[in-house]
C-alpha cells in the first residue's frame, strides 16, 4: 500500500466539439457541490419532481413516467427496449449507423427478431421504406429510430414513421441522444411512444444519466408482459415505483448527477427550449457554411443535416489523425472522427449544448484552416471563417 | 415554457449517518470541479489507469479486471450475475436480508435456477448449511454471499465459504458494497472469483458507480458461455474492451464521477487502508458501547456485527418515525429504518468513509438519548455518551 502513489487531478481544458460530452456551464459544474443528502431525504424528494417536471417540459410531453435512468445513455437504449420487447417479438428498425446497429443488437439481446430497414450512413431512412417493412410482418411490436444519429450527421424525420408506427399497431420508439434541447422534438405531439436520450449533448450536463419518458400506451404494453424484464436495474415497473410518489427504494440514485441534472435542465428553461434549438441551428448552419467555403464536403444528406453534430468528408491526402492530433494539442480542441465504415472516411464536430457557441464555430476554422494548409491542403485563407461570420449575420 | 419557475439547489447540510450515502469529503467534492474531457482523450485514458491501479490495491488483487460500472452498486449486483450465469444454471445464494434477497432476484432474472441457503435476518450464513447446499446439487455453478449486509447489520465471514465454493467447483461471488474500504477484504488470499462494491459507502464518492473486479477464473467461465450476457450495457466482454489497453469505445463514461472516484480513492491511499479500517472499527465499537450503555439492544448476531453499520432494536413502546424524524429534523441527522420484516423493528446507524468520525458517534448518541427521553424512554443520562468515549480511549 505504502508504494503506491498517485496524481494530482489536472485535466487539460478542452473545447468539446466531439460526438459528446460537450462543455458544461459553470453553473452546473458547481451544483455537484451541493451537499449530498439521503436518496430518500425529503429535500431529495423535492429535487426529483422539480427533476421530473422541468424534464417534461424539454420532452415537450406529459407523460407521468419521465425520470432519468442511473446510467449513461446507452442503459436509457437498453431501458428502452428490454421493457417493451419479449422473445418472439418482432421489431422493425431503421440501421443508418452505429448507434441504430446498437439499437438491433439490444432488440436481439431481448429475444426479438428484428427487421433492419437499411439506408445509407448519412442518408435517413425513407417513410415509404419504413412502411413497406410493417406491412410485410404480421405484427410489428416496436418500430425504432434515430432521431440524431450521431455516427452520421443524419437527422431523421419522425411524424410519418410515427403515424405509421399507430396505423400498423406498433409502438415507436426514439433515440433522441444527440437531439434532445438541440433539435425540435415533440413527444406527445409527434405520438412518439417511448424516447430516451443522455445528458452530455445538448442539455450539456456530465455524462452519467439517461432521461427517459414512457407514455401510458407503452406502459399497458408493458404491463402486458409474460416475461419479467431480464435487467432488474432497468426494469421500469421497479423504477417507476421510486421516481413516481410511491417512492419506494430501488437503488440509490446518484444525487450529484440528478442535481447536475436538474441544474443543466432549469438552464434550459432560462434561455428557452425554443431559443436554445435556434442557436444550435444557427451556430450549426454557420459552421457547415465555413467548411464548405473551405472547399470540404459535408456528408449527411442535404435537408437533414444535424445542426447539432456535422459531418464533413476527410479530404483526399489528409492524415485524418494528424489533423485532430493537432487540433487536439495545438488548439485543445476536440472533435471526433469516423465509426464503422466512416473511419478514416469523415471528421464529427459537435456544437451542442453550452459548446454550441460562435466563437467556437470560428475557432475551429480558423484552426481547422491552419492545420489542413500545413498538410498542404489547398484552401483560400479566410474563407472558412468569413463565410461563417456571414451565416451568423445573415440569421 | 415561460411559465415554468425552479428553485435554486439548497440541500441541508445533512449528518450522514444511515445505510448510504455517507457524507463525502471535500477533496472529493471538488474533483467534480475539474474540466470535463471526452471519454476517449488521452488525459482521461491515465485517469482511467490510474484508477484501476488504486483501485485494485483497496480490493487487494492482481485482477487485471477491476474497475468501476457507470452505474449505481445494483449496477455492480446484476453485473456480477448476467455475465455468469446462464438459463439453467445453479446458484446457491445465503439469503439473510435484503440484498442477499435481491441477489436472488437477479440469479433468477438470469434463467438460473436458485437453491437458497437461509438465516434469520442478522445472522450469518454458517458454512455447514452452504456445503450441505452444495452437495446436494449435481453441479453449481455459482455460490453467492452478501459480506456485509446493510439491511441487518452482520458480517458474513467469507474464507470458509470460499473453500468450499472450490471444492464444489462453484465461482465464488460476494457482495461487497457495505465493506470495501470499510471492513477487511481481500479479493486475492480470500480467493474470491467475482466481487462488486458501491461508491457512497465506506469510499465516501457520490452514488453512481459500481467498483467490480473479476479473477480468470471467472473469466474463462464468461467466455465459455453459450448465451449472449441479456444486458448489452453491463456485458463484462464489451466493457473489458474499453477498461483495458484496447480503450475501444463502448459507452460514455461518467467522467465527473470518475474524477471523484479517482480522488476518493487517493484518500483512502493516504490514509492507508488498515488505518481506515481500525477507524471504522474504532468508531463503530464505541458507537455499540454507547447504545448498549443506554439500555438498547443491538440487533445482529454478536461476533459478526459490522463496524460501518449498527443495528439496534427500537425499544418498546418508541415512536420509530418520530425518532427519525426527529433526528433528521432537530439534528440534521439521518439514519435508516429496518426493510423488509426489519420495517419498525431496528434502526441502521452507519459510519461509513468520511461519516465514521468519533464525533458523529457522540453527536449521534446524545441527540438520540434527548429524543429517546422526551418519548418516555427510562435511561440513565450521559451514559451512553461516557461509555462511547471510554472505548474510544480504550482502542
Amino acid at each position: 500500500m505504502a508504494d503506491i502513489t498517485y496524481r494530482e487531478l489536472n485535466p487539460p481544458n478542452r473545447i468539446l466539439m466531439g460526438p459528446g460530452p460537450s462543455n458544461i456551464h459553470p453553473r452546473v459544474q458547481m451544483a455537484m457541490l451541493a451537499p449530498i443528502v439521503g436518496h430518500l431525504d425529503p429535500y431529495f424528494i423535492t429535487v426529483m419532481e422539480d427533476t421530473v417536471k422541468l424534464l417534461r417540459s424539454i420532452f415537450r410531453t406529459k407523460n407521468d413516467l419521465t425520470f432519468p435512468i442511473s446510467g449513461t445513455g446507452s442503459a436509457g437504449m437498453e431501458t428502452g427496449f428490454c421493457n417493451f420487447l419479449e422473445p418472439g417479438d418482432v421489431a422493425v428498425i431503421g440501421v443508418n449507423g452505429f448507434f441504430a446497429e446498437r439499437m438491433v443488437e439490444n432488440a436481439l439481446r431481448c429475444g426479438a427478431r428484428v427487421v433492419q430497414v437499411p439506408a445509407d450512413w448519412g442518408r435517413i431512412i425513407e417513410p415509404e421504406a419504413i412502411e413497406a417493412a410493417l406491412k410485410a410482418e404480421k405484427k410489428v411490436k416496436l418500430l425504432a429510430l434515430v432521431h440524431a444519429e450521431t455516427s452520421t450527421g443524419a437527422l431523421q424525420p419522425l411524424e410519418e414513421a410515427s403515424r405509421l408506427a399507430k396505423q400498423y399497431e406498433a409502438l415507436f420508439l426514439v433515440d433522441a441522444v444527440t437531439s434532445l434541447a438541440g433539435h425540435e422534438l415533440a413527444i406527445d405531439d409527434w405520438g412518439i411512444d417511448i424516447c430516451y436520450s443522455g445528458t452530455q449533448k445538448c442539455i450539456s450536463c456530465p455524462p452519467g444519466l439517461a432521461p427517459i419518458t414512457v407514455n401510458e400506451r407503452a406502459l399497458s404494453t408493458m404491463k402486458a408482459r409474460s416475461t419479467k424484464v431480464s435487467s432488474w436495474y432497468l426494469d421500469l415497473s421497479l423504477l417507476s415505483t421510486y421516481w413516481s410518489s410511491v417512492r419506494f427504494y430501488h437503488h440509490t440514485a446518484p444525487i450529484s448527477m440528478v442535481y447536475a441534472f436538474y441544474q443543466a435542465l432549469a438552464l434550459i428553461i432560462e434561455e428557452g427550449l425554443e431559443k436554445r434549438i435556434q442557436r444550435h441551428y444557427r451556430n450549426g448552419s454557420a459552421l457547415k457554411a465555413g467548411l464548405e467555403a473551405m472547399g470540404l464536403e459535408l456528408h449527411a444528406q442535404e435537408g437533414h443535416r444535424l445542426s447539432t453534430l456535422t459531418t464533413v468528408r476527410i479530404p483526399q491526402g489528409v492524415d485524418d489523425a494528424k489533423i485532430r492530433g493537432g487540433l487536439l494539442n495545438q488548439f485543445n480542441i476536440e472533435i471526433g472522427g469516423g465509426l464503422g465504415p466512416l473511419k478514416g472516411q469523415i471528421w464529427r464536430i459537435g456544437l451542442m449544448g453550452y459548446s454550441s457557441t460562435a466563437e467556437n464555430v470560428l475557432l475551429l476554422l480558423s484552426s481547422l484552416e491552419k492545420l489542413l494548409s500545413a498538410e498542404g491542403y489547398k484552401l483560400e485563407p479566410g474563407a472558412g471563417v468569413a463565410a461563417a461570420i456571414k451565416a451568423l449575420r445573415d440569421k
